[in-house]
């Protein structure tokens, strides 16, 4: 069970860091991007370089590496060398996919996830359907992370004041992580999120589900917000992988962080 | 705009029929896949070459061909290709993608869809932030088909009993779509879909927003709610592309379609 890993990979690296590796080309925008040194390669050269790269550098500090799709949607071959590579290191590999299909087309995303060596994946709870996604992971050996409060401007009207059987929906969400035995949620932590909330998300999930945290640190979440959870996963991207020493950037972090273990 | 090649893709084939191109393979799931002549290449080129075939045979009664990403989530540099041969074959290319990231990631998203070569790609507007994803799209030269109302079983609470300020949260999508001015609606078709909703969608939206609608055939939703939409466009999937003579099955769907014009 990802729960499980996830106990044996915090204890085993003395961290509970996750990194975000979504790459971006020069090409693509102006900032955060790959460096020079790689893009003189080939796309899916340099995309895999430079996050093999990352992931080594980071290993250190960090209990897992979450690529997001949507940064190698034309390249998604290389996500299996990047789940290897990460296994190699000790980490877990979390393919941040937001699933949100529907049967059998579900069943094709978890193939291809589980084919490429993942251990999990997140997942949106739209289309209804968390029950039969969660089932069918489990028989796949994968986890299922459920978004259940986002911190962009917008998502306060969607998820906070929107509503599911008369409660907020991302509340009626944590209901469902719970019932259906996810493994996980994600929270994003800045912008409209209270403390409150987290704490409501926590008290309906129970303490078994993992809470993958979103914004701390250069976004502006506040690290004191981890002690709110039991199980958490905190999540760094840029100022980790576009800084000029990944390896140093995380250990920074993990200094502020450890003292929540 | 996708809306006038919308016009302009079905007035040239005479046809509204878009086709759900997800192949599956052998090892994926027991029926519905990949015929075995295909199956003895590698996997990228199985479904390279099977796609390819069923572009070809379709063409001459569909205007849009949409592959689906959870079906190519491992080899997704294929889509280039399947892309180009859609339009070398005079179809429109829409990606099932269901985009449901935000900010910098959704403009990762967008970068490779465009560099793949689609037309216009589905989003999912769960997180809220439509409008922002309608404005890059645009700028981008990518039409947005906003998930409106699905119709498997468990879209019934999250869509149509959920609610965003008070109202149905299918018609405050269905509101955002026209607010926002998005390219399409998904609409489904089947279970708990009564035709009241499909004609409240369609008022919502103004005549120049696009209905990918999907279940109609095999799947039991019915042809004649086709004519509730001023421009649809018709989903078929597994009865034409794993049917033994795709050519001929989609015809026999043309046949009754073309009533609708």
């Amino acid at each position: 069970m990802f729960y499980e890993k996830y106990l044996k990979a915090t204890n085993e690296k003395g961290s509970f860091i996750n990194i975000n590796l979504d790459p971006a080309l020069p090409k693509q925008r102006s900032s955060n991007v790959v460096p020079d040194k790689y893009t003189s390669k080939e796309d899916a050269q340099a995309l895999l370089d430079f996050s093999l790269d990352i992931i080594e550098q980071v290993s250190d500090y960090c209990c897992s590496i979450k690529p997001n799709t949507q940064y190698f949607l034309g390249h998604t071959e290389i996500l299996k060398k990047i789940a290897k590579k990460t296994h190699d290191e000790g980490m877990l590999a979390i393919l941040d996919h937001k699933l949100s299909d529907i049967g059998s087309t579900n069943g094709s995303a978890m193939f291809w996830i589980r084919e490429m060596g993942f251990d999990a994946f997140t997942f949106s709870p739209f289309a209804g359907n968390t029950q039969k996604t969660v089932e069918k992971a489990h028989e796949n050996n994968l986890g299922v992370i459920v978004l259940t409060l986002m911190s962009n401007p917008e998502a306060e009207k969607m998820m906070l004041d929107a509503t599911v059987n008369g409660r907020p929906y991302y509340l009626h969400t944590a209901k469902t992580v719970k019932e259906t035995q996810a493994d996980g949620c994600v929270v994003g932590l800045t912008c409209f999120v209270e403390d409150k909330y987290i704490k409501n998300i926590q008290e309906s999930v129970g303490d078994k589900v993992i809470f993958l945290l979103q914004g701390i640190g250069p976004q502006g979440g506040s690290a004191n917000k981890i002690r709110y959870v039991t199980n958490p996963l905190v999540s760094l991207g840029r100022a980790v992988i576009y800084s000029d020493d990944p390896k140093d950037a995380v250990e920074q972090y993990h200094q502020i962080f450890k003292k929540y273990l």
